[in-house]
Protein backbone atom coordinates (compact mmCIF):
# COMPACT_ATOMS: atom_id res chain seq x y z
CA UNK A 1 0.00 0.00 0.00
CA UNK A 2 1.62 3.40 -0.99
CA UNK A 3 -1.46 5.39 -0.95
CA UNK A 4 -0.63 8.69 0.46
CA UNK A 5 -3.02 9.37 3.64
CA UNK A 6 -4.89 12.90 4.50
CA UNK A 7 -5.08 13.86 8.10
CA UNK A 8 -8.66 13.32 8.32
CA UNK A 9 -7.72 9.60 7.16
CA UNK A 10 -5.65 9.21 9.93
CA UNK A 11 -7.48 10.48 12.05
CA UNK A 12 -10.73 8.02 11.28
CA UNK A 13 -8.10 5.01 12.24
CA UNK A 14 -9.45 3.37 15.73
CA UNK A 15 -7.51 1.90 18.44
CA UNK A 16 -7.62 -1.76 19.56
CA UNK A 17 -7.01 -2.49 23.03
CA UNK A 18 -5.59 -6.19 24.26
CA UNK A 19 -9.18 -7.30 24.70
CA UNK A 20 -10.96 -6.20 21.93
CA UNK A 21 -12.00 -8.65 19.47
CA UNK A 22 -13.39 -7.79 16.54
CA UNK A 23 -16.09 -9.57 13.87
CA UNK A 24 -15.74 -9.45 10.60
CA UNK A 25 -19.34 -10.04 8.72
CA UNK A 26 -18.36 -11.07 5.21
CA UNK A 27 -20.18 -10.27 2.40
CA UNK A 28 -19.30 -10.00 -1.04
CA UNK A 29 -15.43 -9.24 -2.52
CA UNK A 30 -12.54 -8.63 -1.95
CA UNK A 31 -12.96 -6.08 0.81
CA UNK A 32 -13.51 -8.61 4.05
CA UNK A 33 -9.87 -10.49 3.09
CA UNK A 34 -8.14 -6.81 3.13
CA UNK A 35 -9.79 -5.88 6.59
CA UNK A 36 -9.03 -9.60 8.01
CA UNK A 37 -4.89 -9.26 6.87
CA UNK A 38 -4.93 -5.56 8.17
CA UNK A 39 -5.96 -7.13 11.31
CA UNK A 40 -3.58 -9.69 11.65
CA UNK A 41 -0.80 -7.44 10.53
CA UNK A 42 -1.80 -5.69 13.61
CA UNK A 43 -1.41 -8.12 15.96
CA UNK A 44 -5.43 -9.12 16.34
CA UNK A 45 -7.53 -12.23 15.64
CA UNK A 46 -10.51 -11.70 13.78
CA UNK A 47 -13.81 -14.15 14.10
CA UNK A 48 -15.16 -13.94 11.07
CA UNK A 49 -18.84 -14.52 10.32
CA UNK A 50 -19.36 -15.36 6.45
CA UNK A 51 -22.36 -14.32 4.93
CA UNK A 52 -23.57 -17.65 3.02
CA UNK A 53 -23.78 -17.29 -0.88
CA UNK A 54 -21.92 -14.08 -0.36
CA UNK A 55 -18.60 -14.43 0.93
CA UNK A 56 -15.79 -15.24 -1.32
CA UNK A 57 -15.27 -19.11 -1.80
CA UNK A 58 -11.40 -18.21 -1.34
CA UNK A 59 -11.34 -16.26 1.92
CA UNK A 60 -10.74 -18.65 4.30
CA UNK A 61 -8.20 -19.74 7.18
CA UNK A 62 -9.54 -17.35 10.00
CA UNK A 63 -11.70 -18.23 12.83
CA UNK A 64 -15.07 -18.13 12.27
CA UNK A 65 -18.92 -19.09 11.37
CA UNK A 66 -21.35 -19.35 8.63
CA UNK A 67 -25.06 -17.70 8.29
CA UNK A 68 -27.17 -17.66 5.78
CA UNK A 69 -28.76 -14.06 5.35
CA UNK A 70 -32.38 -15.94 6.76
CA UNK A 71 -29.95 -17.02 10.04
CA UNK A 72 -29.30 -13.07 11.08
CA UNK A 73 -31.80 -13.93 14.05
CA UNK A 74 -28.75 -16.02 15.13
CA UNK A 75 -26.05 -13.28 14.64
CA UNK A 76 -26.46 -11.43 18.72
CA UNK A 77 -25.84 -14.57 20.35
CA UNK A 78 -23.26 -15.53 18.03
CA UNK A 79 -21.33 -11.98 18.46
CA UNK A 80 -22.02 -12.07 22.36
CA UNK A 81 -20.75 -16.30 22.76
CA UNK A 82 -17.65 -15.45 20.90
CA UNK A 83 -16.99 -11.78 23.15
CA UNK A 84 -16.66 -9.69 20.26
CA UNK A 85 -16.31 -6.32 20.71
CA UNK A 86 -16.27 -4.51 17.39
CA UNK A 87 -17.90 -5.45 14.25
CA UNK A 88 -16.88 -4.79 10.95
CA UNK A 89 -19.61 -4.93 8.30
CA UNK A 90 -17.61 -5.89 4.92
CA UNK A 91 -18.11 -6.41 1.48
CA UNK A 92 -21.15 -6.69 -0.85
CA UNK A 93 -24.85 -8.91 0.31
CA UNK A 94 -26.97 -8.51 -2.83
CA UNK A 95 -29.74 -10.82 -2.31
CA UNK A 96 -32.27 -10.00 -0.25
CA UNK A 97 -33.83 -12.51 2.66
CA UNK A 98 -36.08 -15.06 1.46
CA UNK A 99 -38.71 -14.32 3.91
CA UNK A 100 -39.96 -17.97 3.73
CA UNK A 101 -36.62 -19.63 4.66
CA UNK A 102 -36.47 -17.30 7.68
CA UNK A 103 -36.35 -19.10 11.02
CA UNK A 104 -37.91 -17.42 14.01
CA UNK A 105 -36.00 -16.81 16.58
CA UNK A 106 -36.21 -15.39 19.89
CA UNK A 107 -34.28 -12.51 19.00
CA UNK A 108 -35.40 -12.20 15.26
CA UNK A 109 -39.05 -11.53 16.66
CA UNK A 110 -37.55 -8.59 18.92
CA UNK A 111 -36.77 -6.91 15.84
CA UNK A 112 -39.14 -7.56 13.70
CA UNK A 113 -40.85 -4.32 13.82
CA UNK A 114 -38.25 -2.65 13.23
CA UNK A 115 -36.69 -4.15 10.07
CA UNK A 116 -40.50 -4.30 8.52
CA UNK A 117 -39.75 -0.58 8.95
CA UNK A 118 -36.65 -0.38 7.62
CA UNK A 119 -37.83 -2.66 4.68
CA UNK A 120 -40.30 -0.10 3.73
CA UNK A 121 -37.51 2.28 3.37
CA UNK A 122 -34.97 0.68 1.38
CA UNK A 123 -31.97 -0.71 2.09
CA UNK A 124 -29.76 1.64 3.87
CA UNK A 125 -33.23 1.91 6.23
CA UNK A 126 -31.96 -2.03 6.74
CA UNK A 127 -28.67 -1.60 7.33
CA UNK A 128 -29.01 1.04 10.17
CA UNK A 129 -31.53 -1.21 11.76
CA UNK A 130 -28.54 -3.70 11.73
CA UNK A 131 -26.18 -1.24 12.95
CA UNK A 132 -28.10 0.04 15.68
CA UNK A 133 -29.45 -3.41 17.20
CA UNK A 134 -25.66 -4.58 17.43
CA UNK A 135 -24.82 -0.99 19.23
CA UNK A 136 -27.89 -1.71 21.42
CA UNK A 137 -26.11 -4.34 22.76
CA UNK A 138 -22.71 -3.09 23.63
CA UNK A 139 -20.73 -4.11 20.84
CA UNK A 140 -19.39 -1.07 18.70
CA UNK A 141 -19.92 -1.15 14.99
CA UNK A 142 -16.88 0.28 12.69
CA UNK A 143 -16.37 1.22 9.11
CA UNK A 144 -13.71 -1.09 7.31
CA UNK A 145 -12.09 2.12 6.80
CA UNK A 146 -11.57 2.59 10.57
CA UNK A 147 -9.76 -0.52 10.81
CA UNK A 148 -8.00 0.11 7.36
CA UNK A 149 -7.87 3.98 6.97
CA UNK A 150 -5.65 4.07 3.34
CA UNK A 151 -8.54 1.41 1.73
CA UNK A 152 -10.56 5.32 1.52
CA UNK A 153 -10.02 6.98 -1.67
CA UNK A 154 -7.96 9.73 -2.05
CA UNK A 155 -8.46 12.82 -3.69
CA UNK A 156 -6.87 13.58 -7.12
CA UNK A 157 -5.54 11.15 -10.16
CA UNK A 158 -3.90 7.62 -8.63
CA UNK A 159 -1.79 5.88 -11.52
CA UNK A 160 -0.52 7.49 -14.36
CA UNK A 161 -3.25 8.45 -16.69
CA UNK A 162 -5.37 11.43 -16.23
CA UNK A 163 -8.93 12.04 -17.87
CA UNK A 164 -8.52 14.36 -20.88
CA UNK A 165 -10.91 17.31 -21.14
CA UNK A 166 -13.14 15.56 -22.34
CA UNK A 167 -13.69 12.93 -20.06
CA UNK A 168 -14.62 15.54 -17.32
CA UNK A 169 -17.73 15.83 -19.04
CA UNK A 170 -18.02 12.62 -18.79
CA UNK A 171 -17.55 12.55 -15.03
CA UNK A 172 -19.59 15.65 -14.22
CA UNK A 173 -22.45 13.87 -15.95
CA UNK A 174 -21.71 10.31 -14.57
CA UNK A 175 -21.52 12.04 -10.47
CA UNK A 176 -24.57 14.01 -11.45
CA UNK A 177 -26.64 10.65 -12.18
CA UNK A 178 -24.97 8.92 -9.18
CA UNK A 179 -25.95 10.86 -6.95
CA UNK A 180 -29.48 11.60 -8.20
CA UNK A 181 -30.02 7.56 -7.62
CA UNK A 182 -28.32 7.50 -4.76
CA UNK A 183 -30.93 10.01 -3.39
CA UNK A 184 -33.12 7.35 -4.56
CA UNK A 185 -31.38 5.00 -2.36
CA UNK A 186 -31.49 2.59 -5.91
CA UNK A 187 -27.79 2.38 -6.41
CA UNK A 188 -24.19 4.25 -6.14
CA UNK A 189 -22.93 4.09 -9.92
CA UNK A 190 -23.09 4.98 -13.06
CA UNK A 191 -21.60 4.98 -16.30
CA UNK A 192 -21.20 8.55 -18.79
CA UNK A 193 -20.11 8.50 -22.65
CA UNK A 194 -20.19 11.07 -24.51
CA UNK A 195 -21.07 13.27 -22.15
CA UNK A 196 -24.01 11.73 -20.71
CA UNK A 197 -25.09 8.97 -18.42
CA UNK A 198 -26.33 5.92 -20.55
CA UNK A 199 -26.36 3.20 -17.86
CA UNK A 200 -27.57 3.57 -14.19
CA UNK A 201 -27.11 0.96 -10.98
CA UNK A 202 -29.73 -0.86 -10.05
CA UNK A 203 -29.91 -3.63 -7.25
CA UNK A 204 -28.02 -5.55 -9.86
CA UNK A 205 -24.23 -4.03 -8.92
CA UNK A 206 -21.70 -2.72 -10.74
CA UNK A 207 -20.39 -5.88 -12.32
CA UNK A 208 -23.57 -6.42 -14.29
CA UNK A 209 -23.74 -2.42 -14.79
CA UNK A 210 -20.94 -2.72 -16.15
CA UNK A 211 -21.50 -6.03 -18.09
CA UNK A 212 -24.65 -4.39 -19.87
CA UNK A 213 -22.31 -1.44 -21.22
CA UNK A 214 -20.18 -3.73 -22.74
CA UNK A 215 -23.16 -5.51 -24.71
CA UNK A 216 -24.80 -2.21 -25.45
CA UNK A 217 -21.22 -1.34 -27.29
CA UNK A 218 -21.20 -4.57 -28.57
CA UNK A 219 -24.55 -4.70 -30.22
CA UNK A 220 -23.99 -1.18 -31.51
CA UNK A 221 -26.40 1.02 -28.96
CA UNK A 222 -23.00 3.20 -28.46
CA UNK A 223 -21.70 3.00 -32.09
CA UNK A 224 -19.52 5.82 -32.72
CA UNK A 225 -18.84 6.74 -28.97
CA UNK A 226 -15.93 5.63 -27.45
CA UNK A 227 -13.93 6.44 -23.96
CA UNK A 228 -16.96 6.95 -21.33
CA UNK A 229 -16.44 6.30 -17.94
CA UNK A 230 -17.47 4.84 -14.54
CA UNK A 231 -18.66 6.94 -11.57
CA UNK A 232 -19.08 5.64 -8.11
CA UNK A 233 -20.38 7.78 -4.74
CA UNK A 234 -21.85 7.38 -1.44
CA UNK A 235 -25.74 7.88 -0.92
CA UNK A 236 -26.41 11.02 0.48
CA UNK A 237 -27.86 9.32 3.76
CA UNK A 238 -25.01 7.28 3.45
CA UNK A 239 -24.25 4.44 6.51
CA UNK A 240 -20.59 5.48 6.35
CA UNK A 241 -19.78 2.37 8.61
CA UNK A 242 -21.25 0.16 5.56
CA UNK A 243 -21.65 -0.47 2.18
CA UNK A 244 -19.64 2.29 0.80
CA UNK A 245 -18.79 2.09 -2.67
CA UNK A 246 -15.78 -0.05 -3.70
CA UNK A 247 -13.40 -0.04 -6.36
CA UNK A 248 -10.60 -2.73 -7.03
CA UNK A 249 -8.47 -4.08 -9.86
CA UNK A 250 -11.90 -6.40 -11.09
CA UNK A 251 -13.29 -2.95 -11.55
CA UNK A 252 -10.53 -1.77 -13.59
CA UNK A 253 -10.74 -5.06 -15.92
CA UNK A 254 -14.69 -4.76 -15.95
CA UNK A 255 -14.75 -1.13 -17.01
CA UNK A 256 -11.72 -1.73 -19.60
CA UNK A 257 -13.79 -4.87 -21.18
CA UNK A 258 -16.56 -2.12 -21.47
CA UNK A 259 -14.54 -0.11 -23.24
CA UNK A 260 -14.71 2.63 -20.65
CA UNK A 261 -11.29 4.69 -20.11
CA UNK A 262 -11.51 5.71 -16.27
CA UNK A 263 -13.41 5.57 -13.07
CA UNK A 264 -14.34 8.51 -10.85
CA UNK A 265 -14.91 7.52 -7.43
CA UNK A 266 -15.99 10.00 -4.66
CA UNK A 267 -12.75 10.67 -2.27
CA UNK A 268 -12.78 9.67 1.07
CA UNK A 269 -16.07 8.23 1.12
CA UNK A 270 -15.43 5.53 -1.32
CA UNK A 271 -12.90 2.57 -1.12
CA UNK A 272 -10.27 1.53 -2.88
CA UNK A 273 -9.41 -2.25 -2.61
CA UNK A 274 -5.83 -4.06 -3.42
CA UNK A 275 -4.85 -0.55 -4.17
CA UNK A 276 -1.35 -1.08 -5.58
CA UNK A 277 -2.67 -3.51 -7.97
CA UNK A 278 -5.52 -1.50 -8.99
CA UNK A 279 -3.17 1.03 -10.12
CA UNK A 280 -0.71 -0.89 -11.76
CA UNK A 281 -3.42 -2.52 -13.87
CA UNK A 282 -5.16 0.37 -14.86
CA UNK A 283 -1.85 2.12 -15.71
CA UNK A 284 -1.18 -1.05 -17.61
CA UNK A 285 -4.18 -0.92 -19.43
CA UNK A 286 -4.29 2.98 -20.36
CA UNK A 287 -7.59 3.79 -17.47
CA UNK A 288 -7.53 6.84 -15.46
CA UNK A 289 -8.74 6.92 -11.46
CA UNK A 290 -9.58 9.49 -10.09
CA UNK A 291 -10.85 10.52 -6.56
CA UNK A 292 -13.53 13.24 -6.93
CA UNK A 293 -13.80 15.70 -4.24
CA UNK A 294 -15.18 19.48 -3.53
CA UNK A 295 -11.92 20.59 -5.12
CA UNK A 296 -10.28 18.61 -7.61
CA UNK A 297 -8.92 20.13 -10.24
CA UNK A 298 -11.01 19.95 -14.23
CA UNK B 1 -60.09 0.70 -30.60
CA UNK B 2 -62.17 1.15 -27.32
CA UNK B 3 -60.23 3.78 -25.56
CA UNK B 4 -62.50 6.09 -24.11
CA UNK B 5 -61.25 9.71 -25.44
CA UNK B 6 -61.29 13.01 -22.93
CA UNK B 7 -61.57 16.32 -23.94
CA UNK B 8 -58.17 17.51 -24.60
CA UNK B 9 -57.50 14.24 -26.30
CA UNK B 10 -60.24 14.85 -28.88
CA UNK B 11 -58.91 18.73 -29.48
CA UNK B 12 -55.36 17.29 -29.92
CA UNK B 13 -56.29 15.49 -33.21
CA UNK B 14 -54.87 17.28 -36.29
CA UNK B 15 -56.73 18.10 -39.36
CA UNK B 16 -55.32 17.10 -42.49
CA UNK B 17 -56.26 18.75 -46.36
CA UNK B 18 -56.83 17.36 -49.22
CA UNK B 19 -53.01 18.58 -50.17
CA UNK B 20 -51.44 17.83 -47.22
CA UNK B 21 -48.77 14.50 -47.50
CA UNK B 22 -47.29 12.90 -44.41
CA UNK B 23 -44.12 11.46 -43.78
CA UNK B 24 -43.39 8.88 -41.37
CA UNK B 25 -39.58 8.71 -40.17
CA UNK B 26 -40.71 5.03 -39.13
CA UNK B 27 -38.42 3.71 -35.85
CA UNK B 28 -38.95 0.35 -34.09
CA UNK B 29 -41.27 -1.12 -32.64
CA UNK B 30 -45.45 -0.91 -33.94
CA UNK B 31 -45.73 2.77 -33.39
CA UNK B 32 -45.12 3.91 -37.36
CA UNK B 33 -47.45 0.73 -38.56
CA UNK B 34 -50.32 2.33 -35.88
CA UNK B 35 -49.93 5.60 -37.46
CA UNK B 36 -49.79 4.28 -41.20
CA UNK B 37 -52.96 2.34 -40.66
CA UNK B 38 -54.47 4.89 -38.99
CA UNK B 39 -53.87 7.58 -41.98
CA UNK B 40 -54.55 4.92 -44.67
CA UNK B 41 -58.03 4.76 -42.80
CA UNK B 42 -58.49 8.06 -42.85
CA UNK B 43 -57.97 8.31 -46.47
CA UNK B 44 -54.78 9.50 -46.84
CA UNK B 45 -51.43 8.07 -48.24
CA UNK B 46 -48.41 8.27 -46.54
CA UNK B 47 -45.01 8.17 -47.35
CA UNK B 48 -42.76 5.87 -44.79
CA UNK B 49 -39.20 7.02 -44.47
CA UNK B 50 -37.78 3.38 -42.67
CA UNK B 51 -34.99 3.63 -40.54
CA UNK B 52 -32.31 1.27 -42.00
CA UNK B 53 -31.82 -1.40 -38.42
CA UNK B 54 -34.57 0.13 -36.58
CA UNK B 55 -37.87 0.00 -38.21
CA UNK B 56 -39.83 -3.30 -38.30
CA UNK B 57 -38.92 -5.45 -40.93
CA UNK B 58 -42.82 -6.84 -41.38
CA UNK B 59 -43.52 -3.29 -42.07
CA UNK B 60 -43.90 -3.06 -45.54
CA UNK B 61 -46.94 -2.23 -48.33
CA UNK B 62 -46.24 1.50 -48.36
CA UNK B 63 -45.04 4.21 -50.60
CA UNK B 64 -41.42 5.42 -49.04
CA UNK B 65 -37.66 5.29 -48.95
CA UNK B 66 -34.88 3.86 -46.49
CA UNK B 67 -32.45 5.98 -44.55
CA UNK B 68 -29.49 4.98 -42.33
CA UNK B 69 -29.25 7.10 -39.24
CA UNK B 70 -26.11 8.11 -41.13
CA UNK B 71 -27.41 9.28 -43.95
CA UNK B 72 -30.10 12.36 -42.29
CA UNK B 73 -28.04 14.90 -44.38
CA UNK B 74 -30.57 13.20 -47.29
CA UNK B 75 -33.86 13.55 -45.11
CA UNK B 76 -34.74 16.97 -45.64
CA UNK B 77 -33.79 16.44 -49.66
CA UNK B 78 -35.45 13.91 -49.72
CA UNK B 79 -38.93 15.38 -47.94
CA UNK B 80 -38.94 18.61 -50.22
CA UNK B 81 -38.89 16.15 -53.48
CA UNK B 82 -41.65 14.31 -52.18
CA UNK B 83 -43.42 17.36 -51.14
CA UNK B 84 -44.40 16.07 -47.51
CA UNK B 85 -46.29 18.55 -45.69
CA UNK B 86 -46.10 16.99 -42.09
CA UNK B 87 -43.90 14.64 -40.65
CA UNK B 88 -44.46 11.80 -37.86
CA UNK B 89 -41.39 10.47 -35.68
CA UNK B 90 -42.53 7.49 -35.09
CA UNK B 91 -40.52 4.85 -33.44
CA UNK B 92 -37.33 3.60 -31.30
CA UNK B 93 -34.32 5.18 -32.34
CA UNK B 94 -32.02 3.30 -30.10
CA UNK B 95 -28.66 3.08 -32.02
CA UNK B 96 -26.26 6.69 -32.19
CA UNK B 97 -25.33 7.31 -35.66
CA UNK B 98 -21.66 6.53 -36.50
CA UNK B 99 -19.97 9.75 -36.74
CA UNK B 100 -17.55 7.63 -39.34
CA UNK B 101 -20.19 6.55 -41.28
CA UNK B 102 -21.78 9.66 -42.38
CA UNK B 103 -21.27 11.09 -45.60
CA UNK B 104 -20.74 14.86 -45.59
CA UNK B 105 -23.67 16.90 -47.45
CA UNK B 106 -24.68 20.12 -48.07
CA UNK B 107 -27.81 19.92 -46.02
CA UNK B 108 -25.75 18.23 -43.21
CA UNK B 109 -22.99 20.32 -42.65
CA UNK B 110 -25.06 23.04 -42.71
CA UNK B 111 -26.55 21.25 -39.83
CA UNK B 112 -23.44 20.51 -37.89
CA UNK B 113 -23.22 23.33 -35.42
CA UNK B 114 -26.37 22.95 -34.17
CA UNK B 115 -25.79 18.75 -34.09
CA UNK B 116 -22.77 19.07 -32.41
CA UNK B 117 -24.43 21.35 -29.60
CA UNK B 118 -27.37 18.98 -28.98
CA UNK B 119 -25.03 16.20 -28.77
CA UNK B 120 -23.79 17.92 -25.73
CA UNK B 121 -27.13 18.38 -24.23
CA UNK B 122 -28.16 14.92 -24.63
CA UNK B 123 -30.79 12.56 -26.67
CA UNK B 124 -33.46 15.05 -26.31
CA UNK B 125 -31.09 18.18 -27.03
CA UNK B 126 -30.88 15.88 -30.56
CA UNK B 127 -34.64 15.32 -31.26
CA UNK B 128 -35.32 18.81 -31.03
CA UNK B 129 -32.92 19.91 -33.37
CA UNK B 130 -34.21 17.18 -36.08
CA UNK B 131 -37.65 19.02 -35.17
CA UNK B 132 -36.73 22.64 -35.58
CA UNK B 133 -34.51 21.84 -38.55
CA UNK B 134 -37.65 20.29 -40.63
CA UNK B 135 -39.62 23.36 -39.31
CA UNK B 136 -37.38 26.07 -40.13
CA UNK B 137 -37.89 24.09 -43.61
CA UNK B 138 -41.72 24.52 -43.72
CA UNK B 139 -43.07 21.13 -42.79
CA UNK B 140 -45.03 20.29 -40.11
CA UNK B 141 -43.64 18.05 -37.27
CA UNK B 142 -46.27 16.81 -35.67
CA UNK B 143 -46.77 13.85 -32.82
CA UNK B 144 -48.02 10.43 -33.75
CA UNK B 145 -51.06 11.39 -30.65
CA UNK B 146 -51.88 13.99 -32.89
CA UNK B 147 -52.73 11.37 -36.26
CA UNK B 148 -54.07 8.73 -33.92
CA UNK B 149 -55.44 10.34 -30.84
CA UNK B 150 -56.59 6.96 -29.66
CA UNK B 151 -53.15 6.24 -28.54
CA UNK B 152 -52.63 8.39 -25.56
CA UNK B 153 -52.72 6.71 -22.29
CA UNK B 154 -55.59 7.64 -20.43
CA UNK B 155 -55.66 8.46 -16.92
CA UNK B 156 -56.94 5.55 -14.68
CA UNK B 157 -57.11 1.66 -15.12
CA UNK B 158 -56.80 -0.25 -17.91
CA UNK B 159 -58.55 -3.60 -18.47
CA UNK B 160 -59.91 -5.96 -15.59
CA UNK B 161 -57.42 -6.12 -12.87
CA UNK B 162 -56.81 -2.78 -11.13
CA UNK B 163 -53.90 -2.51 -8.56
CA UNK B 164 -53.67 -3.18 -4.74
CA UNK B 165 -53.10 -1.02 -2.21
CA UNK B 166 -49.30 -2.28 -1.61
CA UNK B 167 -49.06 -1.89 -5.67
CA UNK B 168 -49.13 1.58 -5.16
CA UNK B 169 -46.32 2.19 -3.04
CA UNK B 170 -44.67 0.40 -6.00
CA UNK B 171 -45.96 2.54 -8.29
CA UNK B 172 -45.32 6.10 -6.25
CA UNK B 173 -41.45 4.62 -6.14
CA UNK B 174 -41.51 3.33 -9.86
CA UNK B 175 -42.74 7.01 -10.49
CA UNK B 176 -40.08 8.93 -8.57
CA UNK B 177 -37.62 7.16 -10.07
CA UNK B 178 -38.81 7.15 -13.51
CA UNK B 179 -39.18 10.99 -13.29
CA UNK B 180 -35.49 11.59 -11.70
CA UNK B 181 -34.11 9.58 -14.15
CA UNK B 182 -36.09 11.72 -16.68
CA UNK B 183 -35.06 14.76 -15.12
CA UNK B 184 -31.44 13.48 -16.20
CA UNK B 185 -32.43 12.71 -20.06
CA UNK B 186 -31.61 9.17 -19.12
CA UNK B 187 -34.56 6.97 -19.40
CA UNK B 188 -38.38 6.84 -19.21
CA UNK B 189 -39.14 3.86 -16.99
CA UNK B 190 -38.48 2.19 -13.90
CA UNK B 191 -38.79 -1.67 -11.69
CA UNK B 192 -39.70 -0.93 -8.70
CA UNK B 193 -40.50 -3.83 -6.00
CA UNK B 194 -41.35 -3.78 -2.34
CA UNK B 195 -41.91 -0.57 -2.22
CA UNK B 196 -38.48 0.51 -4.23
CA UNK B 197 -37.12 1.12 -7.55
CA UNK B 198 -34.30 -1.31 -7.94
CA UNK B 199 -33.80 -1.48 -11.31
CA UNK B 200 -33.35 1.65 -13.83
CA UNK B 201 -33.32 2.31 -17.50
CA UNK B 202 -30.82 3.95 -19.35
CA UNK B 203 -29.94 3.47 -23.28
CA UNK B 204 -30.70 0.24 -23.23
CA UNK B 205 -34.67 1.11 -23.89
CA UNK B 206 -37.61 -1.05 -21.43
CA UNK B 207 -37.16 -4.34 -23.23
CA UNK B 208 -33.79 -5.03 -21.89
CA UNK B 209 -34.62 -3.50 -18.53
CA UNK B 210 -37.60 -6.12 -17.92
CA UNK B 211 -34.58 -8.60 -19.03
CA UNK B 212 -32.34 -7.83 -16.83
CA UNK B 213 -35.52 -7.73 -13.75
CA UNK B 214 -36.33 -11.46 -14.94
CA UNK B 215 -32.72 -12.28 -14.60
CA UNK B 216 -32.54 -10.42 -11.47
CA UNK B 217 -35.40 -12.77 -10.16
CA UNK B 218 -33.81 -16.09 -11.61
CA UNK B 219 -30.58 -15.63 -9.80
CA UNK B 220 -32.09 -14.39 -6.06
CA UNK B 221 -31.30 -11.19 -6.20
CA UNK B 222 -34.86 -10.44 -5.60
CA UNK B 223 -35.55 -13.22 -3.71
CA UNK B 224 -38.47 -13.29 -1.69
CA UNK B 225 -40.27 -10.18 -3.43
CA UNK B 226 -43.29 -11.11 -5.17
CA UNK B 227 -45.19 -8.70 -7.54
CA UNK B 228 -43.48 -5.37 -8.55
CA UNK B 229 -44.02 -2.64 -11.64
CA UNK B 230 -43.05 -0.76 -14.55
CA UNK B 231 -43.60 2.48 -14.64
CA UNK B 232 -42.76 4.62 -17.30
CA UNK B 233 -43.46 8.20 -17.84
CA UNK B 234 -42.29 11.20 -20.05
CA UNK B 235 -39.62 13.26 -19.26
CA UNK B 236 -39.78 16.60 -18.01
CA UNK B 237 -38.59 18.62 -20.42
CA UNK B 238 -39.80 15.65 -23.31
CA UNK B 239 -40.36 16.84 -26.82
CA UNK B 240 -43.93 15.96 -27.21
CA UNK B 241 -43.86 14.95 -30.57
CA UNK B 242 -41.88 12.25 -30.67
CA UNK B 243 -40.08 9.30 -28.11
CA UNK B 244 -43.22 9.73 -26.41
CA UNK B 245 -43.00 6.49 -23.36
CA UNK B 246 -44.86 3.56 -25.13
CA UNK B 247 -46.07 0.53 -23.85
CA UNK B 248 -48.20 -2.68 -25.68
CA UNK B 249 -48.99 -5.84 -25.57
CA UNK B 250 -44.98 -6.93 -25.96
CA UNK B 251 -44.66 -4.96 -22.98
CA UNK B 252 -47.46 -6.94 -21.04
CA UNK B 253 -45.25 -10.32 -21.88
CA UNK B 254 -41.90 -8.63 -20.66
CA UNK B 255 -43.56 -7.45 -17.59
CA UNK B 256 -44.86 -10.94 -16.82
CA UNK B 257 -41.98 -12.61 -17.94
CA UNK B 258 -40.29 -10.52 -15.07
CA UNK B 259 -42.67 -11.70 -12.40
CA UNK B 260 -44.44 -7.87 -12.06
CA UNK B 261 -47.61 -7.40 -11.67
CA UNK B 262 -49.01 -4.11 -13.54
CA UNK B 263 -47.66 -1.25 -15.49
CA UNK B 264 -48.31 2.50 -14.74
CA UNK B 265 -47.49 5.08 -17.48
CA UNK B 266 -48.64 8.50 -17.24
CA UNK B 267 -51.28 9.17 -18.56
CA UNK B 268 -51.56 12.09 -21.71
CA UNK B 269 -47.90 11.86 -21.98
CA UNK B 270 -47.63 7.86 -23.30
CA UNK B 271 -48.39 6.27 -25.71
CA UNK B 272 -50.66 3.06 -25.71
CA UNK B 273 -49.87 0.53 -28.46
CA UNK B 274 -53.04 -1.71 -29.83
CA UNK B 275 -54.60 -0.80 -27.35
CA UNK B 276 -57.25 -3.74 -26.99
CA UNK B 277 -54.92 -6.63 -27.66
CA UNK B 278 -52.46 -5.13 -24.72
CA UNK B 279 -55.78 -5.03 -22.94
CA UNK B 280 -56.97 -8.16 -23.78
CA UNK B 281 -53.51 -9.72 -22.80
CA UNK B 282 -53.19 -7.84 -19.32
CA UNK B 283 -56.84 -9.77 -18.33
CA UNK B 284 -55.62 -13.36 -19.31
CA UNK B 285 -51.67 -12.57 -17.42
CA UNK B 286 -53.44 -10.89 -14.40
CA UNK B 287 -51.56 -7.94 -15.18
CA UNK B 288 -52.85 -4.48 -14.29
CA UNK B 289 -52.59 -1.60 -16.40
CA UNK B 290 -53.21 1.68 -14.96
CA UNK B 291 -52.88 5.41 -16.47
CA UNK B 292 -51.41 7.26 -13.98
CA UNK B 293 -52.52 11.35 -13.66
CA UNK B 294 -52.73 14.07 -10.66
CA UNK B 295 -56.14 13.03 -9.63
CA UNK B 296 -55.53 9.30 -9.79
CA UNK B 297 -57.20 7.51 -7.21
CA UNK B 298 -54.71 5.53 -4.36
Amino acid sequence: MTTPMTKAEKSAGLQLGAGDKVGIIAGSGRLPANVAESLVQAGHKPFVIRVAGEADSGFTGYDGDTLAIEQFGSLLPLLKRQRITHVVLAGGISRRPLLRAIRPTFHLIRLLPRVAAALARGDDGLLRILVNTIEDNGIKVVGAHQIVPELLAIEGRMGAHAPRKEDWADLDAGLEAARAIGALDVGQAAVAIGGRAVALEGIEGTDLLLERVRELRDNGRIAGRKRGVLVKCAKPNQELRADLPTIGPATIDAAHAAGLVGIGVEAGRSLVMDYGEMVARADRLGLFVVGLGEGTRR
